[in-house]
């Protein structure tokens, strides 16, 4: 196991939409992404979702109310809460989530990513 | 569920080696601690464990080297590795680990806490 840092992978890709796996904890992947624009409603049936967010700004949309996570702020969405992330700009977002996770979660589709690529 | 600031979450705390459960996801907790001086030699028997360094710097010693992780960086030790950490300065950190994680793993003693305060 070699130290990862955030900064660096971040800078291997440009990508939006399509986690890439930079860690893995247990049963779980640590996941980077970069957002822009709107996904797709979804949920994931029995898998909770952590989105930390370290550069800019993202909207989380769950079906009762809006969350906003800027740098340094993370969300659980618990497993089986419909949510839709939109990122007005660019966002970084360290993911965590089972490995087990799709994600598009129930909706596959032009964004789903089957096999994360490893970074 | 409510979003978590890492840095209003540890303006909360001052006292070290003691985590705080910030989030639950699936079988893991999310910890937050602040690190000061030196630890104990340890390793956890079945589980690995991530460090995030939110700000400053942490020294992971392992026996056969030495991992020096700055801010935005972080590692996972493997289950059965030993390692230590050392913080010169005091150091915020994010921990991942299934909630069955003990912090000095299979070394029980005085810098052991049975159940971390939830913040």
């Amino acid at each position: 196991m070699e130290k990862v840092s955030l900064a660096e992978k971040f800078d291997l890709f440009n990508d939006y939409w399509s986690p890439k796996i930079a860690g893995e904890i247990n049963d779980s992947y640590v996941k980077l992404v970069k957002l822009k624009g709107e996904f797709v409603w979804h949920h994931h049936e029995g898998e909770d979702e952590l989105f930390l967010v370290v550069k800019g700004s993202l909207l989380l949309k769950l079906r009762d109310r809006d969350v906003w996570l800027n740098e340094g702020e993370f969300f659980i969405i618990p497993r089986g809460v419909e949510h839709l992330p939109v990122a007005p700009e660019e966002v970084h977002v360290l993911l965590l989530e089972p490995k087990s996770t799709l994600n598009t979660g129930n909706t596959r589709g032009g964004m789903t990513v089957e096999h994360p690529e490893r970074i």
